[in-house]
């Protein structure tokens, strides 16, 4: 029964295929991926953690492991670029990188061009403001913030196009575990802006995807 | 001092302008629309209450209310259509619509065509289903919905183009004031979706006009 | 003091003896363990965990142990069929297992017949469609879900028979531990539905076979 | 658009219908049972205001209302009883009989027996003791509490149907508008238990009666 | 009993008196003042209805309101500046000035020569950065702001001096009644920055009027 | 500087004195207890781990632990019952003991005379109805309970004197950490009760000493 | 059926009755009122409104009503002193009287001598201690504050005797409705002090009593 | 990319340098300090847990680590003092210091003289009066609790100087993380009182340097 294939985070016709390893045994990730690659799909895994990639790794020889953020890609044919524009990935601090970068690899993985800016958070806004021509020239930014969660704001009032706000966990004390940056983007007064999930980089980086080929 | 206006949320060079009008007086709403006039720009005004739109009527006579949404429009030109395809407006059901209707407004005051789906929530999940041809033409979707919000996640499986789940307040006991159908939404398992804050159905019919225009 | 039998929750006379084995040493479980013995019951255990299971195993040597769902029985008598129709127990997603498999271990142990629907999760609604005909044949529905929780809402409008939703602690972020799920199915529009604790596999599958027996 | 029919909480063929009140206008409702009057179908409405309800009076005339409940019911034909034992309704308070009532009449109006025991809190054990008798004779029973909730674990251990606990808004201070009834209730440690949302009087009576007909 | 003077955090010597006038009577305030006339004292008041307001002015006939802030002012006597430096209080949007003139009023009435930048929030930072050579000149500075609350950040990276901090009540939604505001400033990442409490614009007056002292 | 004694919750005169260990190194409760010695003076440690223990065991060789409560007790003369009465400690569970157990330790350390009833949870209300005797027999009744934590209400209705309701995190799910127990005790309808923290056995243990030497 | 007595807070043999009135119709009060008086017992009402009062002193002629802490007491006979010592009742500021004077009523018409100290908050903490004297005195102390409720944790260094703490819902912002004091209260340093439901001046002075009679 | 160096924290021109270390390798931090040190900056790092410490105390000879607040100085310079007063840090209780010296060590490194006293928690007021005179010749307070966090009232109503109130995550159950103490600050009566995150030593060690400037 617990060896059947996991659709939750399969992707439609045309897409490359995901899996969402956490929660997963290592054994039923490999069931899952020989699956998929008899379609001759190229695989996205998120959140998959350092031993069962281990395991993996012996098994398919081309696996990619992005340590930091989690990831692992496996390339069965070449990626083709289906976004229309530029996405940029913009965090706050160093420390939103492990997200950041699930957002940013997501992206690429689904055919898209993507333009990271880190560590240019509002406490030090000039560091923000020197990237703008950068900025303006995406089709879709994703801004990625803990603690107190502010960039989206800011970024949402530098550019015309959609803003993706990823609530990240980092920080401590009142922060509760990623509320404070989700509360403070959920009432955003700047327009052109949504949010996703706590830490959910990946699902930052598929609707970016999705908007940049529409 | 008070009398200023308020550029806070004020819109970019092409598009018309927008006033939130709660916690202003109407002497101050009054004020800021004949500023705008000056400019010849169309005007939009949400969270409106009757009695201010009273007042307003007297002075702007070709005021509109929309009395559901709270919403007022003032059109000195013609709306010229900038979006490139459709906007489907969806809600679970009719006590949600006032969130709605305040999306579907200001999407067309932007410059879409809008197609409106109410009353069709997931535990009735086949009017949803009879609906998926409709739902399929759009370039963007707005899913509105109180109590469990589940509808977006149902939606989000159901197209592949950017979903933007808007939870309302509408329920009673341990939904919190729409926390419930917040958390649901953020919780989506659903790809290419995300949230806006409770009941703000404008900031969702301004993102959707946003990628409508790319 | 310590070790006597601890009372708390057990059954009524004709059913087997259960023992929520959390917070109980091994040597505690052992000693419940005997006692019911001598009365000749078949025994389920809860919660209990693989090191304990280990040292019971030495000493009960019929005694099973299901890993996923963590749960122990020991039979010395066969279980009598006394739930008059079939129990579904269908989960949204392969990591809502876990307590799936509580619910319908629990059901069967206590003499009903379980259909397993795993991973149909709203966000793929034609796999929930698909089998609404093993559905509609049931006596009781058990949902299972974390993250947005949304199924048991889906399914209570599929069926007319009594829902019962499990929310599960599975997900991250704005899921706080299955506060999503929870608060998703406690305000649920659809009606037949009700809800017990996060990841209480064992209630909803006790609730069901007392309807089951009716 | 508003005037088209509200099927929130429709129920299935063979049934009655149910109309949900909040947040409709008093000329939508009116509009509602026009339509369902055509079908010959008895009408119940729940959550109905006084002032809604004078306004429907003058237009039906055997309309008739349940000012502690807000319910309205309209009877065209005779109720027919489709259940097959007794339900009985309990309350731990006078003042959580507003809830209690809502699920009595729900129950009685979808063709139900309900035996009423109220103000039988656990703060005086032997009033409930008292009614063990009767309690016993039923086939379910919901019990209604507000404040600290305890009235359901206490009934969970002397019957043996199943238990419906409705948490109350019923209270003041850390009570939070019913949250600790209905935290209470969830971590019951009675067997054969579940919960329906704050002041859910209808859902709790619809599910008992799903249930007395199975 | 109830008529007694309340030196519920009265002020220290050389300062003038405060009332805070929220849960207290007409009279009781009334009662208070002339206790406090006696000593020859200017009063401040915060947190004045309207009503009370023209009770007392019937009484005190050179009493000051500032209907917006709910302050009012009783001055026998020239204020003397008694602060080193000047304090700005700056707010994000128009709605919040209600509490930014409670801080204001407060730190003009305890010595203080006060300059107010006003709707000044971070979804348009070039308003903010345009008056950097105002906040450059000051000795302390409050920022006050609701809905996401993101102007101290940006704030506390572009002075050097003290940051106080407000949170306001002003949002709607998942702002919980300032509950995101607050948060944000809490785990603001900026350096020289401290919180008090949502809406309190006296407390925060008050210390910028200590820190100006030193 | 660190190794100064704490007095920090340090008992009045004529009382044994108690260390509160958690967050103390082991060095430093054996600087403290070698202080406390010198006063001759009976010594009660609670939240000590066993590796502290080991450690201490060394040292002070009459200390005795008591593993469950993780308290130690050191006794350089004869305890002197002080109490006028008996104290009754009273569980739901088990589990619960852990708590039970350092509140009874406690109040047997101040000088009184503790009866034991455990695992007389309310879901089956008739262990509790046999034990009346003994309970009424009391001066003070402690009642500890976690999940629904409705024992105090029952126990409050049965007795007359003071109840110590102490709410434990026994439970998983909704529980969250012992909430649902501490808001179901807050708001108990039963008269003479009153609540200390989550899983405060020395609080209520110490208070109904306090009530027992009046 | 909605005629009969409520027994919710109704009190055992040789003490006088006890109403709750909240959320019961002035007629219902009336009715246990007659009821009651036919066992020519004393009546204690608490949460009163003023307009029920006035139909009640209609009907009672000896009725008396303290506005300030919405109680009524209709004294039949002479009140018997039965408490063996004095009990204080202490609060933070006038604004927390309305709850004190529940709770001092309540211990005085059950028998006690009640000492009040109000307005001696911890923000001026001399004013406290010039009442040394006289709270040591007393047999049990109730501490009522609102905002941040430390009142007492220092009363309880102060006193041996018990202290009942009892958080108000005075305040604004962070105060939350009282969960800022309720929770200050549960965490106290000090020893010998329980806590009571926010604004729960009834419960208090019934424990008071409780505590005082022993 | 992901080496360089974080300005997260860093401070302005004239001040040392500071790198926050929690989620940074130390591989990082060892890249980040030899950036510094090119710059001939003194260093601050908070949060770095002891085996990074003990890689970079290999590379970096004169560094000193604090191992109870978790706090490395690396001096290559002689620390200025430039604060015109001196800086008072209270602590409540013993394990309320490894904040307070992470306050503390901040103050200092930041060229300002500190006096500690800890242990002077409200439950002993007598302790925290008998420093009033040390208290009285700061020019700020830097107020340090757990728990029910009220020492900051008290301060605050003891000295006339800026208290700045930092609340810390010591404690359990209705602690909720440091949540009780954070909220008792917020609502704190007493005036010229404001606050920082939970266990933010740092950021209290820093305002109050920047205070202590002016
Ligand atoms: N209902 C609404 N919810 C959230 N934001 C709004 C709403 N209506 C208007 N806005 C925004 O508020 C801005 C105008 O704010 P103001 O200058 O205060 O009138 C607009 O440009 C919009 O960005
Ligand atoms: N996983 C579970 N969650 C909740 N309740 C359980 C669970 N497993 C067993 N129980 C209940 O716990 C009782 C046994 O508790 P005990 O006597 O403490 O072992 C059983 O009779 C069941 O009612
Ligand atoms: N709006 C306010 N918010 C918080 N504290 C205030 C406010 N207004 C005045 N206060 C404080 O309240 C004290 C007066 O309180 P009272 O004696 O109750 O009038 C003053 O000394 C101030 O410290
Ligand atoms: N488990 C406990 N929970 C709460 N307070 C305690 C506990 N154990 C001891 N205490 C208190 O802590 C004080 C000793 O604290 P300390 O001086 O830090 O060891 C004692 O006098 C008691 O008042
Ligand atoms: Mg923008
Ligand atoms: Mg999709
Ligand atoms: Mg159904
Ligand atoms: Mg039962
Ligand atoms: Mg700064
Ligand atoms: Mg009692
Ligand atoms: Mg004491
Ligand atoms: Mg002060």
């Amino acid at each position: 029964g617990y060896a059947k294939v996991d659709h939750h985070r399969s992707l439609r016709n045309g897409y490359p295929e995901v899996i969402y390893c956490e929660g997963k045994t290592k054994e039923q990730i490999a069931g899952i991926m020989e699956k998929l690659l008899e379609k001759n799909s190229n695989i996205l895994g998120t959140r998959l953690d350092q031993q069962s990639y281990e395991y993996l790794k012996e098994r398919f020889k081309d696996l990619e492991y992005h340590s930091m953020s989690r990831v692992m890609t496996l390339k069965v044919k070449e990626i083709e670029i289906k976004g229309k524009g530029e996405i940029a990935v913009v965090t706050a601090g160093t420390s939103d990188m492990y997200v950041a970068e699930e957002a940013a690899i997501t992206a690429e993985f689904l055919g898209n061009k993507v333009i990271r800016i880190y560590d240019a958070g509002v406490a030090g806004i000039h560091r923000l403001l020197s990237k703008q021509d950068e900025l303006r020239r995406c089709r879709v930014v994703i801004a990625v913030a803990g603690m107190e969660g502010a960039l989206p704001s800011v970024l949402g009032g530098l550019v015309e196009v959609p803003v993706i706000a990823v609530p990240t966990s980092v920080g401590y004390g009142a922060n509760f575990g990623g509320l404070s940056a989700l509360l403070t983007m959920l009432n955003s007064c700047a327009s052109g802006l949504s949010v996703v999930n706590i830490d959910n980089g990946f699902g930052a980086g598929y609707l970016a995807s999705t908007i940049n080929r529409l």
